[in-house]
C-alpha cells in the first residue's frame, strides 16, 4: 500500500545534568532536565532503514555533557541556543533543531541569616523553562514558567455567565481563585537579559493575579498576560495556561453550622482549562 | 500597553465518567475521562470580564453527565461526536468544540473459563483513545492508543549511523528494543467502524512491531504506521511516537563474568523520542 | 547532648533488572525491580563515621546483575532467596537482609492466536510482587499483588451502619464496589510452588470479589482472605488492603433525567481504606 | 476452612481541606490532606457483614470539614489531636484513632516587598506533616518533614568501606550528597509548642546537612537527628529516612575534556536508602 512520510522528528528526551561551578567564595548548582528535538533529512531512516545521516541520541546526550563543561551554566536559554546551534553547525543534514530545558528550583541554604556558600534545598514550586527553536534561517527564544500553583482567597467572582438547562452553577460573587500557571513566552528579537526578564515577567504574573479584582480566571489571564508583556519590553507574546483548581464551599448545614466561605473542598479533578495568547500590537 | 489577544480557548477536562448499562445477562462497563475545549467568541470575557456568551465549565460537565444517560456508551468515537455536535447545536457562540476520550481498561472477569456478568478487572496496560474536532464547517475524528509498552528481545539493530566526536554508541545487531507507543490516527471520512479499525489497528501496530526485523526505531515506526493504514482503510493517516525506553547491557567483566546479550539495566531515562506521520498516497 | 542510635538499616532501591533467557524455540523476558535492605553491625557508621563494614549500596546493585547472570530466573521468590541468602554468606556484619521484588507485568504477543517467540506487550495491571526477609535464624518469604483495579457493578450493599450527627450516607442495598487490590500473604514454610500458589491466590482473590454478595468491603475483604488461604494450603496468613475508590451516583434531576443506577462519577479521593489480616486457624 | 481474623482497621484518606480565615487585615489559609484510621469493635463487619458498629469513612469525612468550621486552624498537630479525640469520644467501639495530615507548602504573596493580605504562591518542596495515634489510654503525637530536597556540592566523602568481589565504587573523597530527607520525630509528652518545635527541627536538619563534614550519609543522618532532638527539647526521638539521589561524574575523557567535579549525571533510580532512628538518652 502506498503511503508517504509526512512529517518526522526524533531525539532526546530527559538529559539530566548536575553542573556545579566552584567559585573560591561560594559553588554555584544548575541542575536541567534538556530535551532535543532534531528535524531535517532523515527520512531514509523511516523508510529504507539506512541510518548514514542518523546522529544517534545517545551522541545528542554526550554533546549536553561536553558542552555543558564549556560553557557557564547561567541563564538557560544561553545554553539551549549553544546546543541548538551546536547541532545546526556540526550537522548539515539537520534542518532544525529544538532544545527545552526545564531547571529544577534549588535554593541557597541560609545558616545564622548569611547564605551558606555549598549547599541548597528545593525552593519554591513552578518550574523556569526555555526553549529555543531554530533553523538556518533564525532562531526563537522562548522562556516560561510550569507549573506555579497561585491561589487567592478573595477579589474572585464569577457571574452574568450564559445560563440554560444544564446549568447548575451559582452565580459567586467572592470565591476562591486557584490555579498552576502555566505560561511561556516568546522574546521577539530572541535576545534578551534573560534573567531580568524572567524575574520581571514571574513577578509581573504574580502581583497581577494577587492584586486583580476578578470577574473570571478569563479576565484575570488576560490582566497577567498583559502585566507580563509590559514588565518585560523584549517579550511579544505569551500564552498562559491556567486550569481552575476548584475549591468547593462545603455545606454544613446538615451538621448545624453555618459556612461563611471557610470551609472547602480542595479537587483535582475535573478541572476547568483557561488559554490566551496576547500579543503586543503596534 | 496596548495589547491584542490572539487566541483563547478553553473547557473542561478530567471529567470522569462510569457508566452501567445492565442487560438481562450481563452489565457492561464504561469508565471514561473526557476533556472539552471550546473555541468560539469569548474575547469579552478576557478583555472585559464580561461572561455573558461564557458557557461555565461545571455547565460542559453536567452536560456530559446529562448525555451519557440518554445515549448507549459504545465506541467512545459516537459520544464525542455526540458531545461535541452538542456544543456547536446549544451554543451560537463556540465556533469549535473539541472533545478527547481516554478509556479506562477494564476487562471482565472469567470464572470457570466464563464471563462473569458483573465484574472487572484491570486490563492491559496501552489506553485507547479518540479525539472529534468539530466546526460548523465539519470535523474531525481521530483515534489513537496511548502509552502501550511493547518489547522485543531479538531482530533489532542500530548500525551505520552518522560517526562524530561526540559518539561513544557501538553498532548494534543485536539489541532489545522497547518503547511505549503513543499513536493517533485520522478517519478520513469522519466514519469508520471504529471498534473494528481500532482492534485492527491495534493489532496491527503491535504484530509489526513484533516481526519486524528492525535496522532502527524509525524503521520500525515507519512499517507500523504504514501496517495500521494497511489495516483500517478508514484510516487516512497516522501519527506514532515512540520513546526507546532504553536496555543497557551491563558489563559484568569486573565480576568475571560474561554477559551474552542476557541482563540489562532498565531504564527510564535518557530517552530518545522517534516520532513520524504517515499518509495514504493517491 | 547525649543520644543513642536505636534503630538503623540501609540498601539500595529501584534496582531495575531485564533478563532475556534465549531458548531456541522462544526468548523468556523477566523484567523486575528489586528493593535491598541490610541490617547488623553498621553503627559505626552512623555514630563515627568509620565505613569498614559498610557494603556500599553500589556493590548490592552490582551483586543483583552478576546473580541474575548466575540463576535462572522463574519465580521472583526464589532470586529473593538467593539474594538475601547472599549477603547473610557474604557479609558476616549482616544480621538481615530484605528483598522485595516487583514484577513488571508483560505478556507474550500473539500473532495469528499463536504466542511470538520474542515479543512482549504490557499485560494487565496488578504488580505481582514479593518480599523475603533473612536473618542467620531463617526466613520469612512473603508473595503479593500490587494495585489490582477490581469492579463490580451490583451485589454490593452498605447498610446498617451506625449513624450519627455526622452520617448523609444513605443506606446503599446495590452500589458499585472498586477498589485497587494490594494483598500479602506469608508461606508458612517459606516454601511452595510459588508460580502455583499465586495463580491460585490471585484467581481466588478475583472470583471471590466478584461473586460475592457483599454487605460491604470489610466483608468482601475477609471472605476473599478466607479464599485465598483456602486456594493455597502454603499460605498461613494473608493481609489485604482495599481503599475503596468510590463511584458516586449523579443527581440528574436538575436536568429532567432519571439515573437508575446507571450514571456516576469516578473519584479518586477522598478515599475509603479498609484493610485486614486473616490466619489460618488450627 | 477456618480462618481468623487477627488485625484489621479503616479509615478515610486524603480528605483534602482548604480552610480560609478571614481576619480584617489578612486572610489567612490552611489547605490540608488528611488521613483516618480508626481500629476497634469492627470485626461483625468482616465476618457477618454486621454494620452496626461501623462508622462510615464518609461520616469520618464529614466530621473533618464540620470540625474545621468549629476549630482556628493553626497547627496541624492541635487539630489532628482534635480528631482523634472526636473519634475516640464519641464512639465506644472505637478503641484507637490515628490521624495524619499533610500540609500543602502555601507562602504568602510579597508585593512590593510587602506581605499581600489574600494571595498565596507555592512554597518550598518538602511537606509538613504530623500524624497522632490516640486510644483511652494516652496519645502519641509526631511531626515530621516529607520529601524535603538537600543537596551539598563538597564536605562530603565516602572511602573506606568494605570492598569484595562484587565492589566497582572507588573511594571518593570529595563527592555530591543529594537526598530527598523524610523526618519524623515524637513528642515525649505529647505536648510543645508545635510550630516552634517545627522551626527548630526544620532549621536544624538543614543547617546541619549543611555544614556537616560527611564521612558517609549514615554519619549526615546521625548528625542531623542529633541536632534536631537538641534544638527541640520536646522531641525525644527522631527517625530519618535519605535517599541517596546519586550524581554520577560524566566521564568527559573520550570528548577530549577533563572533568575536574563539575558536570554529573542526576539519577533517579536505582537510589540508596539510608534510615536511621536515634533517641534522647537519660
Amino acid at each position: 500500500m502506498p503511503v508517504v512520510l509526512t512529517q518526522h522528528a526524533y531525539g532526546k528526551s530527559h538529559v539530566r545534568l548536575t553542573k556545579v561551578t566552584r567559585h573560591p567564595d561560594r559553588h554555584d548548582l544548575a541542575e536541567w532536565a534538556i530535551d532535543i528535538r532534531l528535524g531535517g533529512d532523515f527520512a531514509a531512516a523511516y523508510t529504507a532503514g539506512d541510518n548514514r545521516q542518523v546522529v544517534p541520541t545517545d551522541t545528542m546526550k554526550n554533546a549536553v555533557y561536553a558542552l555543558a563543561r564549556d560553557h557557564a551554566l547561567g541563564a538557560p536559554e544561553d545554553f539551549a541556543r549553544t546546543l541548538a546551534g551546536h547541532f545546526l553547525d556540526s550537522y548539515p543534514q539537520v534542518a532544525s533543531a529544538a532544545v527545552h530545558i526545564s531547571v529544577q528550583p534549588w535554593e541557597r541554604v541560609t545558616m545564622g541569616g548569611l547564605p551558606f556558600p555549598h549547599a541548597f534545598a528545593g525552593g519554591p514550586a513552578g518550574r523556569r523553562t526555555c526553549a529555543v527553536t531554530a533553523t538556518r534561517d533564525g532562531q526563537q527564544v522562548r522562556a516560561g514558567i510550569d507549573g506555579l500553583p497561585l491561589l487567592k482567597t478573595t477579589d474572585s467572582a464569577f457571574r452574568g455567565f450564559h445560563r440554560d438547562a444544564y446549568t447548575t452553577l451559582p452565580d459567586a460573587t467572592d470565591r476562591i481563585m486557584a490555579t498552576e500557571l502555566t505560561a511561556e513566552w516568546l522574546y521577539a528579537d530572541g535576545a534578551a537579559d534573560w534573567d531580568e526578564c524572567f524575574a520581571a515577567v514571574r513577578r509581573a504574573l504574580v502581583e497581577t493575579f494577587a492584586g486583580h479584582v476578578s470577574e473570571g480566571v478569563q479576565q484575570t489571564l488576560h490582566a497577567m498576560g498583559a502585566a507580563a508583556l509590559a514588565a518585560c519590553p523584549a517579550a511579544d507574546e505569551i500564552t498562559l495556561t491556567m486550569p481552575n483548581r476548584h475549591r468547593l464551599l462545603v455545606n454544613l448545614a446538615p451538621f448545624g453550622r453555618t459556612n461563611p466561605n471557610e470551609v472547602f473542598v480542595t479537587t483535582d479533578e475535573p478541572f476547568g482549562v483557561i488559554t490566551g495568547t496576547l500579543k503586543r500590537s503596534v
